[in-house]
């Protein structure tokens, strides 16, 4: 049972674009002061990558560091804006620019020397499978493609960019009896 | 009764993300001449939010104007994006980097002379929670997480970024009788 | 019927925030060589309205101009973005910045030579019910604030800045009973 | 029948804006290092035409790469964006700024040795019918005018810009029997 699994997950780790965002890839002429000093930089190292993340995600995000649950991102694209996103939401492992996911995730076990059991994935596409397959708990968001939501063992309510991994966030804290409890000491913190 | 509440409202104080927004942060690199000037600063302060509002919203905040009742925001996050539209739709109380919204709201109504059930706050997370549930009206929007709408003494009908601040206005002034009244001054006034 | 009020149109008018655009205006910060050059200028003009128009409202107006209809808008706000636009879809009558659109479409309407009975007006917001009242043919789009779908003849089955203004189109060449031949000679143009 | 028409696809051709975007048109004005070395250039060239594309596609695009499938795109607009998108997903068929789409594949077909019949393409409004008349499959995406999705062997689940290009690409690998074994390959390659 899935709750059983969740009960289980001291580590989050999210796949970007259609996971963390809607999946959409906006691109934009970079002027940024790196990019003018660099001149002879391939056409691409000029180009900016935007993409929307959802405030309610940045929310969940501090409410799982409440339950001393370890967050991060293992992505295949490379962008200055997930790295920016995850540095505001002071994620602890950010992985970009990596296609075998799950040798990614096999190395952030052994850096927190957790078991795979601990650690849930949320994907979206066929290039999350491998690694989904591999840990205790496999969630897919609402827009994930068919074959990655029939071998989830939880898909979001909301789609990526939407809330989906608020809503992973919050699969997980029921799970383990403390969702209340953290929404409290969240809404209370700093008072 | 939630119309009985609207009738009292004064003062009428949103969230930003996911209220006056559909909750989506964009992320670009800035290039404003503030940025260029300040090469020392962190890599966060030369990065721009953009966020998208909405043109409904615009007008019903003319409308609250016209109908006597002061608006303004509070909102956790901090952006010029926010600043800047705060300032188009002449909000009188702008208040950005805030944690703790009900404290805020308590000065505010201090400075208007304003009692808690002459206010309302529309909200769409559990950070809102503690302020929704000191003011005489909350409201939740559409796209809002399911514990902040069981709180709410209204939901919108449209989503945050689509309209749901709008349906705000409208229930309260259409709760103090006064909707058609003040539609027909908008649409007439500088004629 | 709204059919026989379609067959008279020689004149079609736009709203553009939620007609031409899904109403959602998102704020960046303007680094233009004019906002560059004009330091001392207020902080309002050194921000960049953007807005999302739709491909297949571009053809639309394409194959209107094919019928021999004249297209243009009419918006109380005022952005580059909508000139520009405005500029790739040819329009004949482009006015930002305007309250009173109908006191903008009677001087249209008069340096056409035209009667109000020729023109049609698309709206989503109260503001464009004085004119949408007054001219032949009153079209809202699916996103409409509901007192202006009410009033309407007309409402198109696409939401704004998704091809509203595109139905709109077809509505009026339908009923003109061109449609068929106009779609296959703008297929054809420039073979 | 159109899984028969799917197994001889070799060829795979793409609208662009609706299709392997939403159709939203976002304008920026340009501050490009080009642009501003060209400062007699007309105001059109300042601008940058900023769309969405959807990482499901790009995925897809890889998959029909492996498939052995060539892939292009025929669009009415030119930007640089749609340049870039393409260069990313190495793409061996770039057409911008086309009105006769029929012409350009005629000589795509051509350079390819292929016949008509081995040629898949995907479109969303009526512009597209002449050249998807004379493929061996035409593909409509979700969000296709009406006329389109008539005349179309096959329409995608999703919308263009969420997944449309994806769907095209799984019905022709299914169609052809390998979309399993493509998938397997695409999830293991470079491990």
């Amino acid at each position: 049972m899935s709750k059983a699994r969740a009960k289980k997950i001291k580590l989050l780790i999210f796949d970007v674009d259609g996971v963390l965002t809607d999946g959409k890839l906006y691109f934009l002429p970079a002027q940024s002061s790196s990019a003018s000093k660099d001149l002879s930089a391939p056409p691409s190292s000029t180009r900016v990558e935007v993409k929307g993340f959802h405030a309610h995600d940045g929310a969940g995000i501090s409410m799982a560091r409440l339950a001393g649950i370890k967050t991060g991102l293992i992505t295949k694209r490379v962008s200055e804006t997930v790295a920016a996103r995850a540095r505001d939401l002071r994620m602890e492992h950010v992985h970009q620019g990596i296609h075998n996911k799950w040798a990614c995730m096999e190395q952030i076990l052994k850096q927190e020397g957790l078991k795979p059991s601990q650690a849930a994935f949320v994907g979206d596409d066929v290039i999350d499978l491998p690694v989904m397959r591999r840990c205790g708990l496999a969630i897919a968001v609402a827009n994930a493609r068919a074959e990655v939501k029939k071998e989830a063992h939880y898909v979001t309510r909301h789609a990526g960019g939407d809330g989906a991994a608020r809503d992973a966030i919050e699969f997980i804290l029921k799970g383990q009896g403390i969702w209340k409890k953290i929404v409290d000491e969240y809404t209370a913190e700093r008072k």
